[in-house]
């Protein structure tokens, strides 16, 4: 750290928010705990990065809970992680520079070092920083491969999507879209299904929270049937789209948030009948799980926003100590496209 | 018809079952409906086949609901129909001749006519012609595509199989064996456990009638946990095995005989967050998906069972009067290994 940074970071304390407790059913923002503490300094080998923007995900309550899963889970009284973007401000490293920008799983704090290990530079000039959150982050990512590699969507089919205004499901419909399908969004509001027949170019969008018969919604929707369901939120939502699921129908599921704050485990019709009568694929993913084709996934989107083929709708809370609530508000679905945080 | 056989069957009247009714819960004798009619003859191009051998099998059960599945619904006062192995007593189609042995999905009748479409040549001498109901037949080609066609066992991996000492799941578990996994069986009498242990060379097996609790049972015998779980019978057994299933674990579906009877769709845990966890494909499938691949797998299954590496069991019930109360005896599990009527 230069002389300059060490005087200006000399009396403010950097703050930091930490796991207090683990939430019982929805996460409240007792969970949380705000602490501040001395100002870092980047040693030998580190960089100091400053956060600039903080993703929050719905993944993130399933490591609030001390149960086996395919990440660790949070350890209470320890800063709480996600996706963030941050500027190089201070460099022992000769792989980063100040001013560099990267992304990374980083804590929840307004400056931290690093020795770099998982730090991915980004582009400002090609996309605006926040979308490495989203569309060309984790979240379009995950809405990528889990329609090019488990559904294999094909021209003419029809693809409905759960959570279709949300980061992952706005992504997955228009990518079902470039692809020659026809797609049905599910949302939960007037202003979602407005989005995603304007904005996102669904040719269907379903309000579930208005609609009464929601398995005779969709079959009205899709007359042939559905043949890929991108499932992002399980629960009565799947099972009627499940009732209108096509022979060799594809379902990736990747997420199911109207569990994860399930105190209990939700009870619902047995799947695996339908599954055997129409020979149904459901297959449960993680983004990680293509980590050796990440590379090619961000290029291909790239390129799909650069041509204008790909939209993307953020909403972007402003303040570090807005993060946990940003974070609760997404179990209440009060985001529509990439919830994101800047600092 | 040469003029002998039209002799001999001159006064004889011929057996046939027909659908009576739509069973509403588990099927009863009163759903069957046993009539005579006069004996059929062969015309230009046709076949005279005599029933020796008839399949009864779970999947029939789902034929005879008025509903949407891979196979078109049984027709009422139509004659039931499933896989026989059939001799051909007389012949105006020159690509059979007197004697042969055939298979085909034909009817619930002694002797009836075929235009030769869709039978199969099969020989007594490679193995019993009852085999080719199962072992060389349906079951054991299900079991062989469900494995390697969806499971896609490696050697060390752990395979748990339901419904294992069934038609399917006794030939499941020996390929998995003959592959190099770790095989763990479950079934419901002490005799079919000494079955799984002794002639089909499991390493476990767990009677779920007498275990009280299946989840733990089940850990204790897969303490590396379930990589595969070769699903007949889904309900609660199959809850107790997702629950120990490892990440990118794989899951065949071929049946679910514990709800073929229900008369209301049964409500269990949702599996979908089970399936995003641990990033588990669950696959529905049939037979009849991978028809263009039989020959392979009956060359495959033919060459295991000749080199005594398969071994396989039947029930043989007697008589043709037999065949309802036989295909009701299924749902009682009265059958170890493929459940067969010899005429």
């Amino acid at each position: 750290m230069d002389d300059k940074s060490r005087e200006q970071n000399k009396n403010v304390m950097n703050k930091v928010i930490l796991f207090n407790k683990r939430p019982v059913g929805k996460p409240t923002m007792d969970d949380f705990k705000f602490v501040e503490e001395e100002m870092p300094e980047a040693a030998t080998g580190q960089v100091l990065l400053k956060t600039l923007y903080v993703s929050v995900d719905p993944y993130l309550r399933g490591r609030m809970t001390n149960a086996k899963s395919y990440i660790p889970p949070f350890e209470l009284n320890k800063p709480l992680q996600s996706t963030v973007v941050a500027e190089v401000v201070a460099s022992n490293n000769d792989k980063f520079k100040v001013g560099d920008h990267i992304t990374g799983n980083l804590s929840w704090k307004e400056f931290q070092v690093s020795d770099g290990s998982g730090l991915n530079k980004v582009d400002g000039n090609v996309a605006s920083l926040s979308a490495y959150l989203g569309v060309l982050g984790m979240t379009g990512l995950t809405a990528y491969f889990g329609l090019t590699e488990i559904a294999h969507p094909k021209a003419g089919e029809t693809v409905v999507i759960s959570g279709a205004a949300g980061a992952v499901g706005s992504i997955a419909g228009q990518i079902a879209k470039i692809l020659g399908c026809k797609v049905i969004g599910l949302a939960g509001s007037e202003e979602k299904i407005e989005l995603l027949k304007s904005k996102f170019g669904f040719d269907e969008a379903i309000n579930y929270k208005t609609t009464t018969d929601m398995k005779q919604a969709i079959a009205d929707a899709a007359p042939n049937g559905v043949d890929i369901y991108f499932d992002n939120v399980g629960g009565e939502i799947s099972d009627a789209v499940l009732a209108n699921i096509n022979k060799f129908g594809r379902v990736p599921l990747c997420g199911s948030i109207s569990n994860y704050n399930d105190t209990e485990v939700e009870l619902g019709p047995r799947v695996q009948s339908t599954l055997v009568k129409n020979s149904v694929l459901m297959q449960g993913f993680i983004v990680s799980n293509y980590m050796d084709k990440f590379k090619d996934g961000i290029e291909q989107l790239s390129k799909w926003l650069q041509e204008g083929k790909l939209d993307y709708s953020e909403t972007v809370v402003n303040g570090f100590d807005q993060i946990p609530q940003a974070f609760i508000d997404l179990f209440d679905g009060k985001n529509s496209g990439k919830m994101v945080v800047k600092i």
